[in-house]
């Protein structure tokens, strides 16, 4: 299939977890060789990053570092009280887009693709869209 | 047509502005079943995110997230004195990517586009451009 | 060619670097009339984004402004010490989709393309994929 969409079952109430295996095994079905890649995360409370995935410290550190800033405790208006999740989802930002060639993610050595959560544990799907030219 | 223009007329300093309809309208002219869809904002002191759209407090939050994160009064060169506009429009980004199925956006259920003005009142623009496939 | 790399060499720690004239003279190169363009930054601390180019103030601005938000000195346990440029990495993002109109890059006025480097001086590369349609 040349676009569908994975699942992704989240633990916490915020982390990042790499997808890349889960879309790469998409991309190996889809017989796609080169083109474009689109990622997106239908939610309103997680997003999607790229980053090094080596070290676990570097998601950790990630989630961390937005902890430290968006004001988790301000007195936001939305009852749900999950405003700083809404928050970070825009600062992540919902789609990625990344080339095809020889049938691969062109991605850097170090980078991995991440499905971020920040108001979970939920059960989360990330549609995926391969466009060959 | 495959790709074009919206106009935006945004009303306060700072604020979401929900154009799903507007784009929605351009998809179904364009004829467009399955592809992708970008949109692109030719500003540099606004941006584009997608989020709930079911509470306007969301939006407001947002908005709230963003001017507490960026120091507001912090002593920037650019004389225009717009710069937290400008590092709200680059933590927001200018473009979003949104798969097409069956001649609609794949966005998810509380999922709505909104343009985002940080330097406002302005009449503002949003370049669409649909890619078959 | 239809995709490749530009290398651009940074000479600071943290720096927005215009390379909206080598992507351009890409462009050209390939022939491609219309479409969109993907720009895919492949290494972890470095970002990309469109934003003023005329005002080079707006730049300098833009890394004070990303220094300002995220917390510089903060325990973080990457051991390698950027984890700073990791998170800057994340926010700014890793792609940019652009529409491709008569040969050109369909930007605003004040619009330029940057790279963003934060944990450098290194040599970096972008990637560059043009898709017609």
């Amino acid at each position: 299939m040349k676009s569908g969409s994975i699942i992704v079952s989240t633990k916490r109430t915020m982390e990042l977890i790499d997808i890349t295996h889960q879309v790469s095994a998409e991309l190996k079905n889809s017989g796609v060789a080169g083109g474009i890649c689109t990622l997106f995360n239908p939610h309103t409370t997680a997003g999607l990053t790229i980053n090094e995935g080596a070290d676990p410290d570097v998601r950790t550190d990630i989630i961390e570092g937005f902890r430290q800033i968006v004001p988790l405790n301000y007195p936001f208006r939305h009852r749900e009280g999950n405003s700083p999740a809404h928050i970070m989802a825009s600062m992540m930002g919902s789609s990625l887009t990344i080339a095809i060639n020889g049938g691969a993610f062109q991605l850097g050595t170090w980078q991995k693709i991440f499905f971020c959560e920040f108001d979970g544990p939920r059960t989360r799907n990330v549609h995926f869209h391969f466009l060959e030219g």
